[in-house]
């Protein structure tokens, strides 16, 4: 294991300690937890957005807090769900009044611990709603999840729920937003290599050297299928034409693209892969609205990607352009 | 070599391509270059910016082209210098009568081939100026360089002369503000290993299980010592002291500060590190002003990263935060 890190098993909080000194007008850490919370303007009396998970998808979780986006973010050990107590120091921290929403990824620990909190905050008194993403097209239950993944289609939720919130919207009209995002998300990944988890200290899977997987989960999770590498045009249609036949895509829909990197693939390899989703989306008559490159949700140094697209109508189209000030998705 | 390419021998051609496919509303793809340009307003007269090298650096240089930071971008092979030709082509689609403005990084033959196109634009009336960045403190003369070579302290320039074209600066100002920006960044890089170039097939270079090399250059060229993988902290402390050793840090100077991941270093070990940094400024009585954690001059999928320190003055931070439409570094 190469890694620049201090103590294999202090990674977290050195990391969460090492994000909230890259922002300190921005992002308090909230003391003796592993929650990092916007700096609010006094007075605010906005809908809370609060996610996390494992770390390890850096930028995500806490990447996405900024001004229309998320409010905290919640760090687990790596790969591992934060604890209850934890989703509910975040929760309290950025009630306001209005309500807390919570973006889950659909793994069976995330889930059951930020239900959890949001039952300690509902004793309290907060209104608390959530949404689950499971935006991962590729295997119905997986380890960690019953039912499909949570991956890359999260951030899609991040943003346009963050945008609802800061727009003054109630917490029911969040919530519905996030919905419509969770119910036109679809995403699908694969891998060249594993990342490894520090308190691990060795690779999750092996693969050969001329070997991929697809539709891997971004935590080593099995996918579909090992087989010899493709070429970028390959790997770009079997991923697109996955995530076209799960939803009723056509001719003339709008969509936004995200093309994520898992933690070590080169940007020059996500950029060749966007061509070819380009023009397979050109193809289908599917009109791109917007296009995503980049690394949103990654799993540690592991080589590979993942193709996202969102179908959009105008209200999602509005809360996507819509200013963000988080420092991993600025716009 | 496990990579999402098409063929090794075409990877920057399709790059660029997938580059233009991602946003076409502002970005066009010069016919029979690798040039990328920026979708200029009509009428415009700002300075125009131009800079570009070896590919293998992204999101150098393409990723900062947009309002408020470069107008084009050249990309060489991997590893490679654009040719003159090339250069010159930028040159020609980006001038609007303002001049225009060249930012290099100083190895060799970036150097020659920018001021070749320089020249073939001076003969056809074109005003060119240009500045040589080099802000890597490891060591004076390397491989393809004579002098320092130029790293992550370039986006700085691009974000600080751009900012100052944007805002009507003329072609003298926009080189007096980047010669500023040159003389007051410094960087230091490290590597747990290396990157491998799609043609070659192969590492660059090889770093055993236990080893990292400290200074070197993001195309592997030597740098001042291999030894055993240190901690985080070590390695912030390294890197940073040989920068603040290098120019006149004082108390109460403030910084710009960039921990810049080389391609495959988690964001969590970049922020791991941030930590570290943080302190040891703090502790000098820097101020740090605003600081960048992110991939944003890489080579390849080397694990590793640097650190940047950029002296600031009123028109320095004034023009960093400036607003900027670039993909790779929105403001």
């Amino acid at each position: 294991m190469k890694k620049i890190i201090n103590d294999a098993n202090q990674v977290v909080l050195d990391m969460v300690k090492g994000i909230a000194a890259a922002y300190p007008d921005r992002l308090k850490h909230l003391p003796d937890t592993m929650v990092l919370a916007r700096k609010q303007p006094a007075g605010s009396e906005k809908v809370g957005l609060v996610s996390g998970g494992g770390s390890g998808h850096e930028p995500a979780h806490a990447g996405y807090i900024g001004e229309g986006m998320l409010d905290a973010a919640v760090s687990g050990e790596v790969f591992t769900s934060p604890t209850p107590d934890q989703v509910f120091e975040a929760i309290k921290a950025v009630d306001n009044g209005a309500g807390v929403f919570l973006v889950v990824k659909n793994y069976t620990g995330d889930v059951l611990n930020f239900e959890m909190a949001a039952e300690l905050a509902d004793a309290e008194g907060i209104k608390v709603e959530h949404v689950v993403v499971n935006d991962d097209v590729a295997v119905e239950d997986s380890s960690f999840t019953s039912g499909r993944r949570g991956i890359a289609g999260t951030v899609f939720v991040h943003k346009i729920a963050g945008a609802k919130a800061e727009a003054g919207g109630s917490l029911e009209e969040v919530k519905s937003v996030a919905e419509k995002t969770v119910a036109n998300a679809r995403s699908m990944g694969m891998a060249l290599s594993s990342g490894t988890v520090p308190a691990a200290g060795k690779p999750g899977f092996q693969l050969a050297d001329d070997e991929m997987e697809i539709g891997i989960g971004i935590h080593g999770e099995p996918g579909i299928e090992r087989k010899a590498i493709a070429s970028a045009d390959e790997i770009a249609e079997e991923l697109t034409n996955k995530v076209l036949a799960d939803i009723d895509f056509a001719a003339g829909d709008e969509v936004a693209v995200m093309i994520n990197g898992l933690g070590a693939t080169p940007e020059m390899e996500l950029y060749i892969l966007n061509g070819k989703v380009q023009e397979l989306l050109a193809a289908k008559n599917i009109r791109v609205y917007k296009t995503f490159v980049g690394e949103y949700m990654t799993s540690l140094e592991m080589a590979g990607c993942s193709v996202t697209l969102l179908k959009l109508d105008e209200e999602l189209k509005e809360l996507l352009d819509a200013p963000s000030q988080a420092p991993a998705f600025k716009m």
